[in-house]
């Protein structure tokens, strides 16, 4: 994958984290198309993007015409609509690889691990859009307020997968965006990198800091 | 809880993290008993410790013996030994503090997450020992032979447990072994720790390093 050459949608790209990593990527050189359950607002995120730079003018779309358009999908919505989402954009991502990089987390309780039965949202993924679809999932311990401003990101991008081709294009994606990618297996270890999520915002809390996150040691990488 | 004045039982002692938390916290000057089936290797574990220094001589017995002695038990055994062990001992540790290090690694697949229908072993030893006994999980992460060699650490050691006191006995455990403690919540949380064992044993193979660990970046303790 030759960098500046993809076409990335990013379902969810109207929320924090979202609307961060299409920040980061449009930047980097590559097409991305906001998705959104409403295409206006999604048309909006993609205009408020545009401003930050990059080759490509971003645009919105709704979720299943953004999945369509992109090789590369991105899912970065909220858990309560993650299975919905899933099913709007299962025609359309056959084949695709689709970076998921939903946390479960269950309000009002977020700094409590609660996995799903399948035993991860990555898993959950997998199975509803089926085994055709390459599913990766990363990004889950990102401080999404940090991605938007472009403060320096103090965190390793645990990237999971059961290809290591799937897992390598997105380590060059999680470096684009500034960030340094770890292969960390197949996606059934995706429950390490989505329960970390809700450690880290309990350190934050009993911490009193703004942003905790992780760093693998021992390995010299970039 | 003073330094110095705790009696500690390591079940699993003969085993490699066994050994090497049993050393660091003789050293502290904790009466540290061994914990083995087998008395004699308990013992010989137990005369092994004594050259590494500490002011308590260490000595040795069998689990339930041990677990007896002590007020504060480790549970340092393979997840294939776990239920059998957490039953011997199960007797002797009503309201006690239990530190539960095991990983449910399932052989040969040990880089790849097998968590048990409970969720992890944790909430598996909390189920089997039932709610008069404090558990608290630990040290997963931290590479058995470092901890055993004297060589320096690069990984923090995350702590699980439903009550900030018993985390905080474990912290100050983990400070004397020469080790950053972190509060990661409650026991539910354990399988970010658990699951981040296997990804680490991953990460180990795939970048050709030794002992791999963890960092939490953003807050400022020792």
């Amino acid at each position: 994958m030759q960098a500046g050459k993809t076409t990335i949608a990013i379902i969810g790209g109207t929320g924090a984290l979202g609307a961060g990593l299409a920040r980061h990527l449009a930047r980097a050189g590559h097409a991305i198309v906001i998705g959104s359950r409403s295409a206006e607002k999604a048309d909006a995120a993609a205009r408020a993007l545009a401003v930050s730079g990059g080759t490509v003018k971003p645009r919105g779309a709704g979720n299943a015409d953004a999945a369509k358009a992109a090789e590369i999908v991105f899912v970065t919505v909220p858990w309560a609509n993650h299975a919905a989402i899933l099913d709007e954009i299962a025609p359309h991502v056959a084949g695709k690889l689709v970076v998921d990089t939903t946390v479960p987390l269950v309000p009002p309780r977020v700094a409590r691990v609660q996995m799903p039965p399948e035993g991860s949202a990555a898993l959950t993924a997998q199975k509803r859009l089926g085994t055709g679809v390459r599913v990766v999932s990363a990004f889950h311990n990102v401080a999404a307020h940090k991605l938007q401003k472009d403060e320096a990101i103090d965190c390793d991008v645990l990237i999971f997968g059961d290809d290591p081709k799937d897992r390598e294009a997105v380590l060059e994606l999680a470096k684009a965006a500034g960030l340094r990618g770890i292969h960390a297996g197949p996606l059934a270890n995706s429950v390490a990198g989505e329960a970390l999520t809700s450690v880290l915002i309990g350190i934050n809390r009993t911490y009193k800091v703004d942003g905790a996150g992780i760093r693998i040691t021992a390995i010299a990488t970039t």
